[in-house]
C-alpha cells in the first residue's frame, strides 16, 4: 500500500494551505496541464469533460428559453472596440493585439475578443430593421482572451472558455426581463446541477460591467470563506445601441434604438465546483455533472468470475456513466485515484460479494458504504446518486449559511472581516466613498445587493448616513 | 404573390453563374453574414445550427472509437511553431501574429493557431512517460486562423471552425491504423448523415500536409463538377516526435519515439452540403442534419380550427424537429422561405384538409406531394424523411458517377479536362514533374490515389513511362 499512500499524501491539506490544496487537486485530478504560454492552461479530458457536461446542461436550458446559437469572429478591429467609451476603457488594457497577417503588417490592429458586445452590435446593426426582427436572442460558446498579470487555473487565465449571450429588444422592460431571466437560468443550473447555492443580486456601480447600466450576479461561497462571482447578466439599456447606431422601425413607424443585454458563464465555475465540494482526498463531483458517475473496482480481479461480475454490474447500470477499472494497479491505488478524481460512487465487487450476490457501494462525499443486492443495484445506485446530489447541495448551503454574518456597527463589521471568513451582510448608503473605505479598511468588496433585501438597521455601516440597501460583502477570488 | 416571386427570383440560377448562386444561397438562407473583418464570417443561427448537428453526430462517432476531447491554447509561441521545419514553412506565411498584450510588447511573438500539431506535441512531451500512457487519442473543437488572400464563405475563410484530432501511439502500425480508421469515420459520417458520397484515397507527396509522412483524404464532387477536399487524416510517423522529443519507455525498458496522427474536418463541409444538394430554389438539407426537418404551414390560418390543427400535427410529430410558421406572411411567401432554407419537408394544412382528416406533405428535394391521413402522419413523415435521405445520397452518387471519366491517352485526358467538368481517372508514374505538367497544361490537380485502385493502362497518362497508381484528377475548390 506504500504507493497508494503516496498518491494521497501528495495533496496538501486544505486547512493547511487552501491555495496549494487547490493547485494540487487541479493537477493531480488531471483537470489541467500548464502550457508553455503564460496564463494559458490546457484542459485535459478529466477537466474538459466537466465543461462538456456544463455546456450540454446549460445549452438545453438556454434553448428552452428561446436562445439561438451563433458564431462571431474572434477578432475585433481597434476602431470597433473604440466605439463605446466606457467599454474600451474597461478592456483595452488587457487585450492581445494582432498586428501582422502572414508577412504583412495590418492596416488596422485587431484585438482578440475579450468579450463580444462590439461585434454583436455591429451584427445587429446589419440585420435588424423592423420590430418584426426583434427580439434577437443569440449566444455563442467560444474562448476569449484577457491579458491578466496573475493567473490561476479556471479562476483567472489569459484565455478561457465561456458562453456569451447577447440580445436586443424593442423595449427597456423586455431587456430587463431577459437580463433577470438569464440570471435565474444560471442560478437554477448551479443549484440543481452543480449543487452550489447562489446569492442573486445586483452589483454596485463600482463593480458593474464596463458599459452596462446594471449588472446582476450570482455569488457563491467557497470552502475557505471567499466569494466567487460565478455568472453575470448585464442590462445595457440603449447605450451601446446609440454608440453603434442599432435602430429599428417600430409598429408606430418611428425609428428607435434597441435595448440590449449580455450574460456569461465561464470555465471559472469549475473552480467553484472544486472549492465548494472538494476535500483532502481530492475532487468531489456532484453526480449530475460528473463525467464518470460510478467507478467499478473489482477486488481480487484475477480470481475466476470477478471481471465478468464487474462487467455484468456495468451492463445493469446502463442508465449511468460507468467505468470499470480493470487495470493492473492495486485496489487501494484505484480507490485513491477514484477519490482524487471525484467520481461520485465506487462499487467494490470481489469473490465474497459475488457469493453473497451483492456489491459494496461507497459514496465519495461522505464515505458511506452500503451492501447492495446485485438484483436491484440499478435502482439503488440511482437512489444513492440522487441522495448524494441533494446532500451535497444541503451541505454547501449549510456551510454558506454558517459563514454568513451580519454586522450593524463599524467595529463589529471590521472584526468580522478580520476574523470570520465568509459573507458579511451590512447596510450601505450607496456612496462610492464608503465602498472604497470598506475595501481599504476592512479589505472587503461589495459582492452584491441581494434581491432578497433585509433591513438590519437604518444606517450605513460605514458612514452612519441613511442606508439605501443591504449588501453582501466579502473577499473574492 | 408578387413579393413571393421576388424572394425566389433573387437567387441567380446555378446554370447561369454557379459562384453567384452559391453566394446568394449562403446569404438568403441566412447561413452567414459578413463581418467588418476581411475574410471572417458570422455564422447565423441557420448556419451555426447545421454545424451544431454536425458536431453532435461526429462527436458521438468519435467517442465510440475512444476519442477524448480536450482544449489547448489558441496561441503558439513562435519558437514552438519553428521546431518542425516542413510544418513552419507550410504555415508561417498565413498566420496572424500577436505582438502586444495590453500596452506591453511581448518578448516573443505568438501566432493564433492555424492548426495545433505543435501544441499537442508539447503537451504529449509533458504527459507521456511510459507505454502505459499510450495511446492518447485527443480531439478539440475550436476555431483556427489562416490569413488567406481570397476568401469565400465556408470554403475558405481567415477564421473557421473545425475539429482537430491528435493522437500518439507506441507503434507505427497502430498510428497507421488510427489514421485510416478516422478517415473511415469521416467518410461514413458524410455518406450516412450528409448524403454525400466520398472517394477515399491518399494524397500525392505534392498535396500532402506540411510535415506529414502520408495524408489521406475524402473527396466529394460538387454539382458544378468541381471537387472539394472534405476531410483529411495524416500519419506523421515519428517526425514530429523527434522534433519535439516526445518519447516513452516501452515494455522492454527502452526509450522510443511515439508515432503520431492528426485529422480534421471543418465548416467547409457545409459548403459541400450546399453545392451537392442545393437547387435554384435554395438550400436542400438532408433530413438527418437539418436543424428543422418539417415546416408546418397553415393555409387560411385565420379560419377556425386551422392553427389548432397545425399545433396538433406538431404535437404528433414529437420525434422530429418541427416548426409551425404561423407568422402573418402569405402561404406562398412561407413556401418560398421554407424552400430557400432547405427544410426537408413542408406540411400544408388548411380547412379542406382538416375536413378530409389529412395534410399535404411536400418533399423539398423533388417537390413530390402526398396527401397523408392525420392518424398516421407521424409514421408516414418518418418514412418520407428516410426515403428522402437515401434518395439524396443516390442522386448525389449518380451525379458523381455520371461526371467521373476515364482517360488513357494524353489528348483524351486534355480534352476531358477542357470539356467535362468532373473527376478524371488516369494512371500516373508517381513523378512530380508529370503532376506539375498536368496542372500546367490540363489545369487539373491530383485529388487522390484512391484506395480502390484500378489499372486503366500500364502507362502514365502524361509521360508514358510505367504507371504506379490510378489517380483521381480534378479542379478543386
Amino acid at each position: 500500500m506504500g504507493k497508494d499512500k503516496k498518491l494521497v499524501e501528495a495533496i496538501t491539506s486544505m486547512d493547511e494551505d487552501f491555495a496549494q490544496w487547490y493547485t494540487d487537486i487541479v493537477k493531480k485530478a488531471e483537470l489541467v496541464e500548464y502550457s508553455g504560454i503564460k496564463g494559458c492552461m490546457i484542459l485535459r479530458p478529466a477537466g474538459y469533460s466537466i465543461w462538456e457536461n456544463i455546456q450540454k446542461e446549460l445549452d438545453a436550458r438556454f434553448k428552452a428559453v428561446g436562445v439561438e446559437n451563433v458564431y462571431l469572429p474572434m477578432f475585433i478591429p481597434e476602431s470597433l472596440l473604440n466605439k463605446e467609451k466606457d467599454h474600451v476603457e474597461g478592456f483595452a488594457p488587457e487585450v492581445a493585439w494582432v498586428t501582422h497577417g502572414g508577412t504583412e503588417e495590418l492596416t488596422e490592429r485587431l484585438c482578440v475578443r475579450p468579450t463580444s458586445e462590439t461585434l454583436f452590435c455591429d451584427l445587429y446593426s446589419r440585420i435588424v430593421e423592423s420590430y418584426r426582427d426583434l427580439p434577437k436572442v443569440y449566444n455563442q460558446w467560444c474562448s476569449v482572451v484577457r491579458w491578466e498579470k496573475t493567473t490561476r487555473p479556471f479562476l483567472r487565465s489569459a484565455e478561457f472558455l465561456w458562453q456569451e449571450g447577447h440580445t436586443v429588444h424593442a423595449t427597456a422592460e423586455e431587456a430587463e426581463e431577459r437580463t433577470i431571466q438569464m440570471l435565474n437560468v444560471y442560478a437554477d443550473f448551479c443549484e440543481e446541477v452543480l449543487a452550489i447555492p447562489m446569492i442573486k443580486g445586483r452589483k454596485t456601480d463600482k463593480e458593474k460591467f464596463a458599459g452596462a447600466e446594471a449588472t446582476y450576479t450570482i455569488e457563491a461561497l467557497m470552502h475557505d470563506g471567499k466569494a466567487l462571482q460565478s455568472g453575470t447578466s448585464h442590462n445595457f439599456g440603449d447605450g451601446f445601441a446609440k454608440a453603434f447606431d442599432v435602430t429599428f422601425t417600430d409598429r408606430d413607424n418611428t425609428v428607435k434604438y434597441v435595448h440590449q443585454t449580455s450574460w456569461g458563464l465561464s470555465t471559472r465555475i469549475i473552480g467553484a465546483i472544486i472549492m465548494v465540494h472538494g476535500d483532502d482526498s481530492g475532487l468531489v463531483l456532484p453526480p449530475r455533472i460528473a463525467p464518470v458517475q460510478v467507478a467499478i473496482i473489482p477486488i481480487a480481479q484475477k480470481k475466476e468470475g470477478v471481471l465478468e461480475a464487474a462487467a455484468a454490474v456495468k451492463e445493469k447500470l446502463g442508465a449511468f456513466r460507468v467505468k470499470v477499472d480493470d487495470s493492473d494497479k492495486s485496489p487501494g491505488w484505484k480507490f485513491a485515484e477514484q477519490e482524487m478524481r471525484g467520481i461520485p460512487l465506487r462499487i467494490e465487487i470481489g469473490p465474497k460479494d459475488i457469493e453473497a450476490n451483492q456489491a459494496i457501494v461507497c459514496r465519495r462525499d461522505n464515505g458511506e458504504k452500503t451492501a447492495v443486492s446485485l438484483d436491484e443495484i440499478d435502482v439503488r445506485v440511482g437512489e444513492i446518486l440522487e441522495k448524494m446530489q441533494s446532500d451535497m447541495l444541503e451541505r454547501a448551503r449549510a456551510h454558506r449559511d454558517a459563514h454568513t454574518y451580519e454586522a450593524v456597527t463599524w467595529d463589529g463589521f471590521k472584526e468580522a472581516a478580520d476574523t470570520k471568513p465568509g459573507f458579511i451582510k451590512a447596510m450601505w448608503c450607496g456612496d462610492l466613498d464608503c465602498e472604497l473605505k470598506i475595501k481599504e479598511e476592512a479589505g472587503l468588496t461589495s459582492r452584491c445587493m441581494p434581491f432578497k433585501q433585509e433591513k438590519l438597521s437604518d444606517r450605513c455601516i460605514c458612514c452612519g448616513k441613511p442606508a439605501k440597501s443591504l449588501v453582501y460583502w466579502g473577499k473574492a477570488y
